[in-house]
């Protein structure tokens, strides 16, 4: 194999495919980045079963073939070198060369004849969208999976696709965030579950706006996602998902509206008084047009007064701060509506159109 | 106590005086910031007995008293507040009430009555430059202090007042960084070890220009430092410090002059082969008008030249690149000037009038 590209393409195109290079495993074929040229182009691959990626790079070819090499040392060097052209070449010691300005580097390759390449993805099934759309509805959302790998489905995310509509979904036992997004196109109905970590790696690739699409091919077994040079394949998570809309209600006793920034400052501020020694929920009364929260601990204790706008019963609710901190976090609304039932009961943070649902369990309170 | 003060003026008293509240300490007073208030100004103090810093801060005072208070709680509480102002009163629970706006806290303090002010010193001998030039003097030797407890003075710093001259220097067994500063008078001359983790805090701590000035008394036991509204105070290390003329000389067999930051960047792809697992110098062939950088480890190999301009003899040399590069770092200058006798003895980066001279010890090579 001799190629060469330039410093920037090379070190972009291992940024890529670095995301899908285990850490941790001991098989150096899965720390491997596979680099396959043939005469028409130049691929980069790496697989870690759970996750595999491809993308192709630019440059110029002298000679095909491919090579195995150690993720985290090309990396490393390709990382250090000028912003040049760089040539890699193979020589008769199974070694690379890699050659930029007058930086000359000779690593150890193989011949990447039993590397994992990714599996076929059949494109029979699709949705497109824009990547600037994906990463947002990701990250909306993935903060409420589970890492409890016990409950393997709730490690995933629900990606429900009806009509025009793409409904992503995550819940951990405690809370539900669900996010709708509307498509330009409409589509067959689907429903599959994507692994957690494939969807956070999703977020660092794709860096395009809301002009650049990303297509999303899905099997029985597989989600594919395609952009710009670079494919991204993963297993689905197999089970049954959850019902949620059973678990969702539009009834309430209970409605305020309130300044998102204010009730987080003030939910902050409260948190500082809740520590690993000393658990408890934060505490509101929601009277009048206030919130009244109170928190005493050991460390110390504090109140503060929140005005809202409210409809409906007054009602005293614990919470654990962060879940609610984690929801308010997401939302770009300037003021935020929330919907609550009874003491006992799930409280809802969402707008008029559900674009956005988080629902959050309350932490049962003394009377 | 009753007293008065912004929220962002409270927050950088606090900031400054936490350099002084140990982290780890069990005795209560060593973990806390004092809050003293005359009828005419408000002081925070905290000490932790290595260092001991006082600030004055604006506020007004509605009732003087004193307070220790719990350094983390209170910052982090002030840190959460709103742009406003603070109340800070107390009450006869042994509480602090403070209050911003809607918000209300009360956290318990103790009297102070036992806490360790900063010890007196006598301002017969001073130095006085800019703040600027104090923290570049630091910064710049730093990084070759020693961590070894068991040669204490090697933790600190020497600094030397020679009429108008200010030099300081550290040293760490491998290497000497000396940096020399004209002041703006002359001074009687005088010479301390000040520790380097004061000098540390002392950097983060001092914020100002080349406008504004700190100065330094100095007895037998004490360094203090002024500066704004604040007053840091150390113990000196005690002991003879080493006679660093007697180990520079300014003969040479090689001289060169490189352009650090290729220099740099060379010296940080050799260093990808060097890992724990398989520790060797880089090695430098210095020939004619190029250096000859070449490492072999079971990584993988590098080469690479690089220009130079050279006077003398060429040599062969083998340094530990950390080394090279902490001092290269902090060197301004775009070419360096670098000084060789022989494989074995020290080699010297310093420019001509000698305001930082940077020795280091090479590491044997096989011949």
């Amino acid at each position: 194999m001799k190629i060469s590209c330039s410093k920037s393409s090379l070190m972009n195109g291992i940024n890529i495919v670095s995301k899908a290079v285990s850490s941790k495993s001991a098989m150096t074929n899965l720390q491997c980045i596979l680099i396959e040229s043939s005469l028409s182009e130049i691929k980069l691959i790496a697989n870690d079963i759970e996750i595999g990626i491809e993308t192709i790079i630019e440059g110029n070819i002298s000679e095909a073939g491919k090579i195995a090499i150690d993720a985290k040392m090309i990396n490393d060097i390709v990382r250090r070198l000028p912003e040049s052209e760089i040539l890699i070449e193979t020589n008769s010691k199974n070694q690379a060369h890699i050659k930029c300005e007058r930086s000359e580097f000779y690593i150890p390759f193989t011949s990447g004849e039993d590397f994992n390449y990714l599996p076929e993805v059949s494109k029979d099934k699709s949705i497109s969208l824009s990547q600037l759309t994906l990463r947002d509805v990701i990250q909306k959302t993935i903060f409420s999976i589970s890492d409890q790998e016990n409950t393997k489905i709730m490690t995933g995310e629900l990606f429900e696709v009806n009509g025009n509509e793409l409904k992503v979904i995550s819940l951990d036992g405690h809370r539900i965030s669900i996010r709708k997004v509307t498509l330009k196109e409409s589509y067959d109905n689907m429903k599959v579950i994507v692994p957690g970590k494939v969807l956070n790696e999703i977020t660092k690739i794709i860096n395009g706006g809301a002009e650049d699409n990303i297509d999303l091919f899905i099997t029985d077994k597989h989600i594919l996602f395609e952009f710009n040079n670079t494919k991204v394949v993963s297993r689905l998570l197999e089970g049954e998902f959850y019902k949620i809309d059973q678990m969702i209600t539009n009834d309430y006793e209970t409605k305020f509206s309130v300044n998102k920034k204010e009730f987080m400052s003030c939910i902050d501020r409260a948190s500082l008084f809740i520590k690993e020694s000393d658990k408890k929920p934060i505490i509101m009364n929601i009277e009048n047009s206030g919130i009244y929260m109170k928190i005493d601990s050991s460390f110390g204790s504090m109140n503060e007064e929140i005005e809202i706008n409210k409809e409906g019963k007054d009602i005293k609710i614990g919470f654990n701060p962060k879940f609610l901190m984690d929801a308010l976090r997401v939302i770009d609304d300037e003021n935020v509506d929330i919907y609550m039932i009874n003491p006992k009961s799930p409280c809802y943070i969402r707008d008029k159109d559900n674009t956005y649902i988080y629902l959050i369990l309350p932490v049962s309170i003394a009377a």
